[in-house]
């Protein structure tokens, strides 16, 4: 056990140096990084789907870097927006890490781009400890899951940089408490900022949106 | 890598020989074991508090092993079922392992339990690699995740021995599409057995009880 807490030291150093390089690099280039987190099923792709195509529509020009145990689905799926976008296959990794996505970017010019999302694997554990040199990570939870996660997961709430409460359109047939997700919220990680979105409805796109274009100044 | 690799494969051989023992164990004391897999907020711990409580009625021992990174309160939330109820912290481990069941089994008498269900860390990729000694792997998928997740995280489901799909009292405000999900998982793994529960309506909880009794057969 111990030893395999030392290789993990060093795989964990070793990602936090090259998510530095790279975190330079993104802002010389003047792209803003967002890395979406959340458990599966929570709805990163249906989000990035709508900011990418709502952000082109601002004229912003937008990336996306998409991780996945398996499948080309989400970054097909992404691709509809106009956007460019690539797939990570982590084959079977439960998580991104800075290497995967620094050879992603071998053949794009990072200072064509003003935004670039990544999209982690769906896991609300692993991905915390995984700096990948963006500039703010987003967790997202969606009122399907239940308002005690930030309780039970709090090592990813803690590493937010903001939290993104989705599918706010079910909140009525989940019985979604928000005022007891806040509290929890709070009690993990006090004055993170928090937004409630629905891609489906819409409602809450707007302030995302103008959370995204404030980031950029 | 390499040596994380390698360091990986012998803590999963030393895992796999702990399950063995665990197993043979379950099987001298004439004790059903189930581990419990899936997204964290598919409804684990709702499914096990009914699952606990209806068992009981039906004069069944029944003890649950509860795993999270943190916190005691699926482990309260349980014990009102009135089943013997021990909280395993992981201390931020996104998995269960099998020493950490055996090292909570100390105090148990084994011999006196007829159901023993462990609830894993809400995690849809790492706890697939881990043998718990279970009899059965049940991994669990509710209808507000998508369609697309065995297609996209099918190690677990190889993995199942039973896949029940939870939460269909929201079915309709999600529009789940219980053909598509059907398909997928026959797509990743053929002839795997599917049940179809709400934890909150109580539709599907008899075939559910009724195919644990049977599995004691």
């Amino acid at each position: 056990m111990a030893r395999l807490v030392e290789v993990k030291r060093q795989v964990l150093s070793k990602n936090d140096r090259l998510a530095s390089k790279l975190r330079r690099r993104f802002a010389k280039a003047g792209v803003t990084v967002f890395n979406l987190v959340s458990s599966p099923g929570s709805g990163k792709t249906a989000l990035l789907e709508q900011t990418l195509r709502k952000l082109k529509e601002r004229n912003y020009r937008v990336a996306a870097l998409v991780g996945d145990l398996q499948t080309e689905n989400d970054a097909q799926r992404l691709r509809r927006s106009g956007a460019q976008v690539k797939q990570i296959n982590t084959c079977g990794l439960c998580h991104l890490e800075a290497q995967m996505v620094e050879d992603q970017l071998q053949d794009w010019t990072l200072e064509e781009l003003d935004f670039l999302f990544i999209e982690n694997v769906g896991n609300l554990v692993c991905p915390s400890a995984f700096d990948l040199g963006e500039n703010l990570r987003v967790v997202l939870l969606s009122v399907t899951e239940g308002e005690d996660k930030p309780l039970k997961y709090p090592p990813v709430f803690i590493s937010a940089g903001l939290v993104v409460i989705t599918k706010v359109d079910l909140s009525e047939p989940c019985k979604f408490d928000e005022a007891l997700v806040l509290k929890n919220l709070e009690a993990v990680h006090p004055g993170v900022p928090v937004l409630s979105t629905s891609a489906h409805s819409g409602e809450g796109m707007d302030s995302w949106l103008d959370f995204l274009e404030s980031s950029r100044s």
